[in-house]
């Protein structure tokens, strides 16, 4: 019976993709009724599924009961409306449509030939939200410069440092790399530090500048000054500043306008990650964190982040494309096309790590058109109006103290120690944290600011409303008051 | 109005969601009604969009329209059941079934506990397609191995250099970037040459060795043996071998059981990329393709090609995983928890580039269940039989020539010249791909073998059957006809 699997018959694509829509439909009808942080211990599932794969074929309605009572369960619900973790994961359904529409086509856009629409669409949806961003023209296509869709920050993050490594070794010789030096803040994501890893700069000419409350926790630029002035007379090549609008931490802002004006100084390539943040600048009153982004040769933001965009949708601008395009083209023969040999047309191949890429522009298309630009400036103002709501109930009880200030959507605090604790309220923190998350009712993160251990609050689920955040303080008073009982 | 949209409403995802499905499924019935190549000119889009987001929501019904209209046109039709180009990117019910899944929940799994669920079924699915592959239980995440999707082969091939050159260089200092060595062949997929780019290994220590009809384009292991000694006498430091199984041009084979001995020999990294023919290997009769593997570090094979899993999906096995965890992990304080800190877990973020990733392994997942292994393979040996059948036709015409074997369901050909062409056809089988491709109605890819430019009949599309391929010969054959009329 060879040949007899019909894989991609229509009409079953049809039956079955009906009963999937039901399916996710049904579980965001039910997504409160969950734990938000899944409660299963390490190796559960392999207890649940056998060794090896069918020989035969199962149906789906197994498939189903499998996904609801073995995979749910080991879920942490993303896009539940009780979730505050790290920052959020946003899904929308214009961003769903856009998934299923790239899943139907299922091309594979390395070059523009291989589906013109797929290149074309990207530039164009790039070219948009540049504008949304009020970034200047040097960003857009239609100068040297252009943005493309990279799966993740941290990409983004490392095929500028690798442009910008390529572009200072072309001038000093590549034996220089052990030279080659980068400056960032200690609040600045790991990513930059992988990327580092990778593109094989030495680890000691990683310059993670101390940051304080002082500043807000951004990089200070008498700091940053001295150890490049410091770094040049000892006969290194500062190459690389890399700032950040929004840090992972504390949400803090790098002061763009004046870094950018050193990197000039020094004639060093300047990236600013704004991975969470970038999507407020969209709202007139938050766009002036990011001026000064003129002088910045590469910005990013992850769309998959606070804009609706289902994951994965990071996006990344340059000034100079043929930078990029230096360091990671090759041009085999089996991909050799006439469009591309006469530099007619963008091939993103040449832009990123992998070869293969999606059709990831649909879903910021339709994004974009589904919902419009004044919606999305209210999608952000909203979500920084709940934050200010729940910063407001934690200043009003005593027990707690927010601890670096609030920019946006997410909230730093923690319950304020009682005198000479040993810890200084270490350990007291953690377990409010382990506390709450592991009640299933709300899901939050943390991180370490100062020496002390701080509970992060990050609003930006797209189903989130003001009951989640009354309900979520409700919770960590409640638990507090536990706690400190036997404190 | 703030907070007045509402993107994550389950009822209208419903609605939508159904429509979209739809639209979809009505794409497939029509797909054979399109040029298999998009015959659009570059730019082509900007003349059909506007130049800005829109301020206010459009409705879904323009969005349809414009997809068709717009959209469609610039869409090269990977899934077309006429399309040979390249290698296949296999979608399926199940495969879409499982995008829609992990778009629906959109969760993002950088750290077990950000969703237990996505990184044990990976670690599950993976086994269970270790197994079928025969893989040595070493890769086996019961041992020191264990499998991981990536997104592209590149991306495989990048993280395992990359785990080599650190594990190299830990013991020889990294002041030795510049002495290290990497072979492969000249049809070794361009992606080794990125990695080495990335990976900052000296562009003249790629031994890119060539390769020719005589060992039908597998490396030849006297040259890989001489090359290694030559460089370890000018002190040169010989560290990965990447062998193929299925080439890019012509499905070579190299041999990977003698090749693994050389590099255990030397002490090096030996990679094996069956980014497509790995699928094949679940046939027994296949199987001895890849014997040897136990001699590898590290597999990888693209699901996503030829194995009715959407793009992307390309799954890696190592056999020691703490290679690739010392090479790519990060462990900032934000993402500390205790699973992770008890080393209880897998975190598949220090096993890849980018930090976050997609639950991927539900389309595996999915695949695997609702096809069961036997359909698999029936799958796979069906597209092989057509592949047969076409070489058939190839050389039953004796204007045309196979000029390579075929090993798999890739058949390169070319059309004989007239004796004493100017250059031996080159320029005749270069007018004979456009003249097809620009018919629209079958699309071919080329390389270049030995000097001479071949066309590339790859079958794989899931659409595929005999009728197929009759169509395609007949075309070839008359415009064949029509180009030697001219000649």
């Amino acid at each position: 019976m060879e040949g007899s699997l019909k894989p991609m018959d229509a009409e079953q694509l049809r039956e079955y993709g009906h009963r999937m829509v039901d399916f996710i439909a049904d579980y965001y009808k039910s997504i409160e009724s969950f734990p938000v942080l899944s409660q299963v211990k390490p190796g559960y599932l392999a207890e649940l599924l056998p060794e090896s794969a069918p020989n035969d074929p199962e149906c789906l309605q197994d498939v189903f009961d499998d996904i609801l009572q073995k995979i749910i369960p080991g879920i942490t619900h993303w896009q539940s409306p009780d979730y505050f973790a790290y920052f959020p994961s946003n899904s929308s359904t214009a961003g769903f449509l856009g998934e299923m529409l790239s899943a139907g086509f299922n091309i594979v856009g390395f070059s523009w030939v291989t589906s013109p629409a797929a290149t074309e669409l990207e530039v164009i949806v790039l070219d948009w939200l540049a504008k949304m961003l009020k970034l200047p023209n040097q960003f857009l296509s239609t100068g040297k410069g252009g943005g493309v869709i990279q799966g993740t920050a941290s990409e983004a993050i490392l095929v500028v440092l690798l442009a910008a490594r390529d572009k200072i070794l072309r001038k000093v010789g590549k034996k220089s790399l052990e030279k080659l030096v980068v400056y960032a803040s200690d609040q600045t994501h790991s990513a930059l530090q992988k990327a580092c890893q990778i593109a094989g700069i030495f680890p000691e000419n990683l310059r993670v500048l101390k940051t304080d409350l002082t500043s807000n926790y951004a990089l200070s630029l008498e700091v940053v000054s001295e150890t490049i002035s410091s770094d040049l007379s000892a006969g290194l090549i500062p190459f690389f500043i890399c700032a950040t609008v929004g840090t992972t931490s504390s949400a803090a802002v790098d002061p763009i306008s004046e870094l950018g004006k050193i990197a000039k100084a020094f004639n060093m390539w300047f990236h600013i990650d704004a991975a969470y943040a970038g999507s407020a600048c969209i709202c007139p009153e938050y766009r002036h964190y990011i001026d000064g982004v003129e002088e910045a040769d590469s910005f990013g933001m992850n769309a998959h982040k606070w804009f609706l965009t289902n994951f994965d949708c990071s996006v990344l601008w340059v000034q100079d494309r043929s930078d990029l395009i230096q360091s990671l083209s090759t041009n085999p023969e089996y991909l050799k096309n006439k469009a591309s040999q006469e530099n007619a047309v963008v091939d993103f191949k040449d832009w990123q790590i992998p070869l293969g890429r999606r059709f990831r522009s649909l879903k910021l298309w339709l994004v974009l058109r589904l919902y419009g630009v004044a919606n999305l400036q209210s999608y952000i103002r909203n979500h920084i109006r709940l934050a200010e709501q729940f910063e407001q109930l934690i200043t009003s009880d005593s027990r707690f103290e927010v601890v670096a200030p609030r920019t946006f959507s997410l909230v730093c605090f923690r319950l304020i120690p009682p005198p000479n604790d040993q810890d200084n309220g270490y350990k007291l923190n953690h377990s409010l944290l382990d506390a709450v998350n592991s009640s299933g009712k709300i899901f939050l993160s943390h991180t370490v600011l100062s020496g002390n251990f701080i509970l992060r609050f990050a609003v930006g689920a797209p189903l989130t409303e003001d009951r989640h955040i009354k309900t979520a303080w409700q919770v960590l008073q409640d638990q507090a008051t536990t706690l400190l009982k036997d404190y």
